[in-house]
């Protein structure tokens, strides 16, 4: 049993925002009931919002993001269909593994680790596509597992400079809601999230962006597919009717948590995200290790992952984290297993929350052995975030009236 | 808005108990913490003993029931089988439109709506099956839309007479948890369930027991699968690790209601459905309305549906009940809609709740334009559960002690 | 431990509204956060309206209903001040004797337990009180331990005919929030309810209104008092900031019960009210059975108190519905005990909850050995609520989509 | 809105343990159900272990801290007693105010804001009351508005050394739970506490220990006094029952706060606190501020008061803290307003929540304009919490299975 709070910094679950954790504090209730489709066609009309949508249409998975990786697969695409993507992490390992496994003809562009999306290798094998054979690419847009975020709107620009006509699938699970994402502006055909990340619930819910086009695919597409049959859900967005019976706790949590996100306004919510992950890189900076993101224009806002020096295992770091202060940092995955800590800065997280990531992860660090000194990370995150907040003269402030306890 | 108490006497979902409400109200958590595994192993060692297994596995999809009739389907089929079902209801007319979508060659037997599933003519097919091509037989072991439980132990001895070797399917979403299931007694090979019936939890968390029998077809069938696979699950029996973020707070509620079932004890369990599926039925009785189960012998313990004469729409009823006192009933499903109005008493229930269900019940049904008598259904219900307990003499009971407001 | 669902039928604490029980999930919060203060102010203007004030104070008290019964006597008269109260129940009872404990001088009327507030006696002391030595009129405006409501306009129109100065006490505690209540109208000076009856909350606030008349009584007034001191809470209902820390998750459920009274609109809850309980009181003249109750214009549309057979215990009928129902109805208190058992009907109620509370308590009332017919008390209640409502002709209904479980 | 999560220092309300939050989320309960007084005698049980009384009694009331203040007061002495208190802060004074409300003779020793209570002088006092005059003693353990302790056993020394009869009341509102408490072999009479500080739920119970010298003091005090009769209570350790109706989830999150202290077992609790304190301190220490604390033998292990110099006003640390990173901390109370930000380190927290207090404050303090150097402050509580704790070699750690999101 941990002792006092516990700490969550990892890449997901996020932290529950209180209004969420109570909005899905509801007993059981009657899912035919009359209203009770105004949950879930709420829930579609924001997440349109987020996903900054023009039409297509949005589907809920009861289920994990990998649930909604396969739904848009099996929905619009054909047995043996030659997709391209890039493997550079893990999470694309595992989407590529998943392509493989339904029966598509996956063409693999292997990159670094740390590396992103190679936009001008899928530009010239676009390019030498004459007859149209590559049926999709699918892009991670913010790989988890390296904290590398690829650029979407220029994969895209491939494709139109290609004139090709390959539907674009894009993981955006650790993005959306989080960091910039125009699924219209960037002809994004199929978007791929989960609730437990920038949606800031309880995982539980595959959620799918399908564009026109994706939809019009979906028509005539013959992979074999039934729990997870568009056709089934195409209710959903007009009438808020699932096919089965949805884990209605969960639809009460996003309501709540995207009417944070309108609130806030995503402007600002993206803003946010950057503000705090530049602090966090500051801090990294500070000790004098390396992130696996290769530059500085692949950081992700969302997650980063740094690497212990080469006589630490990242897993030691990770575990007094765990046992000492009761946090939790995300781990390395895969071949980055012990190589690497993740420190998660997305959803309903402030200065506040990251101040203690930050001090959290140095402590830790420093008695796994690392050779840092106390307080520079911290103070260096610091520094960026009162950047220009320092008050050079007192302001007057009113005493709120005194008590009893 | 309902003003006052909701009361729900749906099927499915189940009123959630105060002990599974509770567990389920979770800060978001670090699913790969050590000691995280407890949950799901726990879990599934319950479940183990619920469905009375011997061998095998049990995993748990996030997803609903019908996730789990997938994951059955595609991990020990292959493409084209030949399975053999009987169709006599709503779920087992979708069970069997899933078997048609995911590519198998499904032998349908269409029998009344309202009667159970054909032993003789199962075990005619089996007894002609010469080459054993049929691979699979598939039964709903209570049909939820029309409140009848098939005899799955005679389905078994069918298979055994026949020295079929097909694999034996069974849909149990609303007995398993309730009424009496016997996984490894019946030969059972894949047993499906949800998390919103019996295990009075949310939906979510799509359920499957699965036979030694079954793994080993596993390890050959060619179906298309991923998301489903059951080799990146096999581990969470024995470890607690889901191969994708799980549904958090319901592994806990399912830990919880798990609990629960096993302090009553099963067999208490199974006979408090029995007697409270019996009044419910004394009271359709007095109201002279026929139920859709033909026979005495199919009557499930856990749903009735009721039908309602010729000239009033169940909708009717259902919509009196709703409006008018806060109360969800099912209603009748594909061609029972109007016909039909279903009780569920399932779960977390006892004789107050179904005293409740019957009197709401009865009071829509006036409403509606039966011709009914106020009080003779609930008089009937009332009667039955009270047999036996009426006391012949004063009990001297002690005072507790008095307060003010 | 109760197998099955719990069924509250007491007279307090009431069924706490999902609204409320979400509204109070809430984590560690400051008090003395900038904003906090509008979660105060917001209800005491609320709790204003319910009590229909104009001018005065709402004053709330981290305690029970009895703490605000003492803020009211301590802030508002001297010690051995001469009051004037009747007792015919076992609040009354209470009442009083803190009345003694705190130092005043009670003139008692004792008038049956059953009957209400004697308003002609209390005439005519007042008119024989020439020197106008008594100093406060304590009036119980509705009796939770007999089911009796009184009128408390009657002892305001004693007062004012008799040019009479004393203060108006009104122990509002089962009535405030449910049934109708004029502070201002009725002249009453200081007005005691609690968090858990009308108001739906937990208990642990206690509730004062007070006159502007009362207000300037406490300017003076001797007695003894420390944490119920008048002038520590003044600034409660302008600013929200309490003299000690306040029980927060509760004033957040304060908050979100007196929006749902004021969504439904006060006149619409006494109305609702009315009709419960005259269909409780139908079932109880069918079983031929008597209440507490003198006479019809004294009933309770709150609580209805109902005598068992002089040979059977009432408490065997209360342990009967707790027992074998999971159903909690109140005893009979004081010098009822045994003889009486208490339906509430307050709060957050309708028909349907209702219908459960009339079938569980005469299935409980038949298993204790009462000669009664089983479904004769239902009967009345259903025909009365159903009274009007009986459709001539059916109504065509649309049918929700078709889904799988 | 505060966008991100709130981080909660101040001391008290603390944090609410997610087991206690749980806890609490009950629906509406029938309190005079057979069993229900269970709860509240295991609480009662709980509170005497960690109180470490031997003998007395254990009471609850409904209310906060001031309403066990009163209890005490009212219960066991009579009006005009003499009794002997010091004023060394914000509480002190309040409860001496409470005390002359009251009717008592207060004896007062002003010492400064920031010393312990005088034990030298109570001694001489009290060797000076020949004729017993005085009839209590009032020592104020933890004065939580100036982060000072003070020494209870030398206070029953210098009672036990003039062989004096005075009761000896302690507030130990800020210290019960978490620091050293014994209330036996300090032969404390009164011991006064509240359910928002070391015992981790909200405010709303006032809790007070009586020793069997005081309950016999109770039998003849002539204090006017109703609410807080100690005799209507005194079932409450035996048989669980409350003379009105209490707040059941406290009641709920009580059990389980006590639950986990006693899983921690009281000594490490205690060494937990000390431990925490001793990192703020270093904070404090290498920012160069002064605590008000006037002597490290009289620092607080659950609350630090630290000055801000002297053209800084306090309360724009704390305005800062709260807007900018959705932190509070606690205030300068009475005379300290605006001189004082107040750190809390009570009830559930650990290094990692300490860490983030740090952070937070340290940053707060630069950007109000307080000449510290970022960092400083964080690294001499990480070098604290950290010493003895950096590891020579690194441990090979196992990795958990890799999965998808």
């Amino acid at each position: 049993m941990t002792i006092g709070q516990t700490h969550l910094f990892t890449p997901g679950p996020t932290p529950i925002p209180e209004a969420v954790r109570r909005a899905m504090n509801v007993a059981a209730e009657d899912h035919r009931a009359p209203g009770f489709g105004a949950l879930a066609t709420e829930i579609t009309a924001g997440l349109r919002e987020i996903l900054r949508m023009d039409g297509g249409n949005v589907f809920l998975f009861p289920g994990s993001g990998s649930a909604a990786w396969e739904a848009a697969i099996t929905n619009t695409l054909n047995p043996g269909d030659r997709v391209l993507m890039a493997r550079h992490g893990h999470f694309s390992v595992l989407w590529a593994q998943m392509a493989e496994r339904l029966g598509l003809d996956v063409e693999l562009i292997d990159v670094a680790w740390g590396a992103g999306c190679p936009v001008k290798e899928i530009e010239r094998r676009l390019g030498a596509d004459k007859d149209d054979s590559i049926k999709a690419v699918f892009v991670t847009h913010n790989e988890t597992a390296t904290g590398v975020t690829s650029d979407v709107a220029a994969v895209r620009r491939a494709l139109d400079m290609s004139f090709h006509d390959a539907l674009l699938f894009v993981d955006g699970v650790s993005s959306i809601g989080s960091i910039e994402f125009r699924m219209a502006d960037w002809g994004v055909d199929l978007a791929v999230t989960g609730s437990q990340k920038g949606l800031m619930c309880p995982a539980g819910l595959g959620i799918l962006g399908v564009s026109d086009k994706a939809m019009a695919a979906a028509k005539t597409a013959t992979m074999r597919r039934a729990y997870f049959e568009f056709a089934d859900m195409v209710n959903l967005q007009t009438e808020g009717f699932f096919p089965y019976t949805p884990p209605i706790p969960l639809l009460h949590g996003m309501r709540a948590a995207i009417n944070l996100l309108q609130t806030e306004g995503m402007d600002n919510v993206i803003a946010r995200h950057a503000r705090m992950a530049t602090g966090v890189r500051a801090a990294v900076q500070a000790w004098g290790l390396e992130m696996v993101a290769e530059h500085p224009t692949l950081y992700s806002n969302t997650v980063t992952a740094i690497r212990t020096p080469i006589h630490i295992d990242a897993r030691e770091v990770i575990a007094i984290a765990h046992d000492e202060l009761g946090a939790s940092f995300g781990g390395g995955l895969g071949r980055l297993a012990g190589r690497v800590f993740r420190v998660g800065h997305l959803g309903w997280v402030n200065e506040g929350s990251l101040t203690g990531a930050v001090s959290m992860a140095e402590m830790a660090l420093w008695r796994a052995g690392v050779d840092i000194e106390l307080g520079a990370g911290i103070a260096a995150a610091q520094r960026y975030w009162s950047d220009g907040k320092r008050r050079d003269r007192p302001r007057v402030v009113e005493s709120t009236p005194i008590a009893a306890e």
